[in-house]
């Protein structure tokens, strides 16, 4: 059985052919230009594909913000994306017309999520949320086995932090809110608050000192308001693996002992943990929307 | 068809006997006072009424922190309390023992949700928010029409606000946190900073701003974490009726038009409302997690 996943970015869509044990056997990269001439190379790829490998399903794990309410009058759309010829485009629908095929669309997040569920450290965990932190910061949230949508999905890369004493008071970079999780701890805020590339930052620059004190007060909000049994952390950020071990410290230093589960006071290692996917995760992630969904 | 319910408080349980119309026929207040002598009495008044009604299952909404995660050493204990005599205390078991009957054990918050989810203003949604303002802060969570349990419960009332713009930068009340939710907007907290009790707030008295600017943070966290179809907000704080008119306006103003759905930009007042359920909700909730869960 073989199911197609289109991980689609803001630069890039990839599109591949999968199998339930998460094994690749075909994989393109399209750049992302106009919305017609993206989904005119997509449907390419998965028609060549069609006649050797058969599959009934395609899952989308792609930028956001999507409406995914069903009901909504722009269900299955991208909507106020910064990316040109793509806000309020019916992604789902045209997708689903072009390639005429099930399309499970979702965001790149709750797809990366997802896969990380089938395959990776979020296996057996039927509550748990990825979060990724890079050039922006999001999440996918999996409660009682189901991934969290509600009214539209988690944003939790938006949620505030406040706290003043991080970064001199510097109001991040979010176009909408000051001192959102955002615009204080992802890639582009630490090179705009520290004027450096992060590659340029050694492991005893005091900017990581404030990022993990920034991301910890976020994972802490997160645990309190969803109690997850896992919190996996990836993304470009997340490559300073001494970030990871400083952010674990805080964590159960802000809780205080308020949680009293040996996973947080006893495990924290094996409690905040870094993705087990690695370069394929976002197309690996789509492709689980597919079979899980 | 009758069910059970029991409201656990550190003041007072309370049992009763309802039926599937939310409709009360039997209520007995018993103060809490040690663990055994409470327990007979909650016997005493189920076995009087066992004859008269027949009930199968007792809901219990229970003040925590509760363990109530399947598989833990700790399942269904109240753990670490303040509350003398109660501390990991086995009160799921012990009931089910003395009452000979099965027991749904749920938060006192997550009960009060799951009551206003079958009767109230949580009816028809799948995916809202229940938050009490009081002595406490705390809340229930539903998504995909389940509750959130995860490791444990929502600990919504201890995530952090940070902003040291409210109330001059005040710690707040909580033994745990510096500047939490429920350390900083609890009924408690507004008492400590402003050294008045509430009723002596009038409307017009600056900590009503402030009490507004603090939930509204919350929420805007909360919203963004699990994107809420509905937040109902009650407790003894929400009685100040304008507080909830401040709080919506601040809520789409920190939003700040990120969150793209009719419900928040244009339908806030149907967005964030009052519970339903009166003096009977804590009562109500417990007999809902019988019926429900």
């Amino acid at each position: 059985m073989f199911y197609g996943g289109i991980e689609g970015g803001g630069t890039k869509f990839i599109c591949g052919i999968g199998n339930e044990d998460g094994k690749i056997f075909e994989r393109s990269s399209i750049t992302t230009t106009t919305p017609e001439d993206t989904i005119l190379k997509i449907n390419n790829f998965f028609n060549i594909n069609r006649k050797k490998y058969k599959f009934n399903k395609v899952g989308v794990g792609c930028f956001g913000p999507l409406d995914l309410e069903i009901g909504s009058d722009t269900f299955g759309y991208i909507t106020s994306t910064p990316k040109e010829g793509w806000q309020f485009y019916n992604i789902k629908k045209t997708l689903q017309k072009a390639l005429d095929i099930e399309i499970i669309l979702d965001t790149d997040v709750n797809a990366a999520a997802i896969g990380e569920h089938l395959w990776g450290n979020g296996k057996g965990y039927t509550d748990f949320v990825y979060i990724t932190i890079g050039t922006g910061i999001g999440g996918g949230i999996m409660s009682n086995g189901k991934l969290i949508h509600g009214l539209m999905h988690p944003e939790i890369g938006h949620i505030l932090i406040g706290d003043e004493k991080v970064l001199k008071g510097f109001k991040g970079i979010c176009p909408y809110h000051d001192r959102c999780l955002e615009g204080l701890a992802s890639g582009p805020a630490i090179k705009t608050f520290w004027n450096k590339d992060i590659e340029e930052l050694p492991q005893s620059h005091p900017a990581w000192e404030e990022e993990s004190s920034i991301i910890s007060q976020g994972l802490m909000n997160i645990i309190l308001t969803v109690s997850p049994k896992r919190i996996i952390l990836g993304g470009g950020v997340m490559k300073q693996k001494h970030l990871l071990i400083k952010i674990r410290k805080k964590v159960v230093n802000l809780l205080n002992g308020y949680i009293q589960k040996d996973n947080i006071c006893k495990s924290i290692n094996s409690y905040i943990v870094p993705p087990a996917l690695g370069e394929n995760s976002g197309l690996l992630g789509s492709i689980a929307l597919a079979i899980l969904v």
